[in-house]
């Protein structure tokens, strides 16, 4: 069934389409009066709704029933990236919603050959949050993750709720190998997991030093060398085994 | 250091360069005498080579040390997956060598869009191959995943050594959540597992029959439902995470 993202909670039974929604249903979908779809709300309700009218550019639908499903992460996943060229932050946006992430937080890297200035951020960041909300909606999440930018990772503070980790090549190649699974198991006390990934020309050693000053970890993601937008998927999916899967078995 | 696959081991310490080699370490990398690069041979060796002589389009390189690394999953990893429209196909070969998996094999699904003819085939499967290839080169894997095609599920063989999982959507949605881990687990007295994923439109209910019948189990892959193109990185990551990180400690 079509799933939306409503701003405000449900007030009663009764919907007017608010215009987007109005646009894609009935415009779009052609969905006419007696037609299902789904509304989340931000109390993370799933309400299925009904098309009860549609006059001109007025669409209104009654709620036919509700429930809450988990389909988020027990433990917040935040992907920290720095700027890789292309259409690479669209990618892990889409991708990362899939699979669970709760935040992006894009940074402008020592090495990174792309650049946002003041007014490429707005529209970036505009673009990248319709794709995480495309991606919520399509993977039948109940959040849509925020997209943040940061100027430089010394400007990253790392929550007091939360632990953090460097994805760092380096320890990779050294073959660290206890860090990610340790870190898992050492959120227990925490809500929140942040993980730094350094842009295509990887993280420059200060950028590391900062991060290490700050509270956060260098992890090893396995023994293969992975590209700027693979790694955040293989520690996403990685974090959602051990934490949705594995861990009553672990 | 620039990594190139040789498709026979070095016989002896001397190497002329193959032309595929010689194109793109001397004309496109410009290397010169002295210049180092890696060979990988069919052995899994990581051969350190020294330009020793170019001569028009002949160079030579002398063998400067060898070493074995183990970057390779303890256990190959089978990607099966229908065909998807677009490059999906491409964007799963390229990430999903990164993420370690020993093959690909495609297949035309019941509820596949795009179609493979005969001539396109063999077209589509020499790209594949090549970015495979160039995927293993970056990843700095010792071992390129092979790309096969087949035309249908019916036609796929699970060997005697292997196991096998179909990604069932509606195992997620039924909230299916040990399987994954328990046949990680299982592979002990196996070498192989082979994971099948269905096209855009999912795998036809015949699809599922036809696969149990032939010994795959349905698995879910956590609460989410994922692209068709990003479901295979979910299920290479978990595998490398028990396999390569988590398992001493599991």
């Amino acid at each position: 069934m079509q799933r939306y993202f409503l701003e405000k909670n449900l007030q009663g039974p009764n919907l007017i389409l608010p215009k987007d929604i109005f646009h894609h249903a009935i415009t779009v979908m052609r969905m006419r009066v007696g037609a299902k779809f789904e509304v989340v709300t931000p109390d993370e309700f799933v309400n299925i709704m009904e098309v009860t009218e549609i006059k001109g550019k007025v669409a209104k639908a009654k709620l036919v029933s509700k429930s809450r499903q988990t389909v988020e992460m027990p433990k917040q996943a935040v992907i920290v990236c720095g700027l890789s060229k292309g259409d690479k932050a669209e990618w892990i946006v889409q991708k990362g919603t899939e699979m669970g992430a709760a935040k992006f937080i894009f940074f402008q890297g020592d090495y990174s050959v792309a650049k946002w200035d003041q007014k490429k951020q707005k529209r970036k960041l505009e673009r990248l949050y319709k794709i995480a909300q495309g991606a919520a909606e399509q993977s039948h999440r109940t959040q849509v993750p925020d997209v943040e930018f940061i100027a430089k990772v010394a400007d990253l503070e790392l929550p007091a709720t939360a632990l953090g980790l460097v994805a760092y090549e380096e320890e990779a190649k050294q073959g660290e190998k206890t860090m990610l699974m340790q870190t898992f198991e050492n959120l227990r006390n925490k809500d929140a997991l942040w993980a730094v990934f350094g842009p295509e020309g990887g993280l420059a050693p200060k950028e590391v030093e900062t991060l290490l000053d700050k509270g956060f970890a260098k992890a090893g993601l396995g023994p293969r060398i992975m590209r700027a937008e693979t790694a955040p998927l293989y520690f996403l999916a990685s974090m959602s085994f051990y934490l949705e899967l594995a861990h009553d078995l672990g």
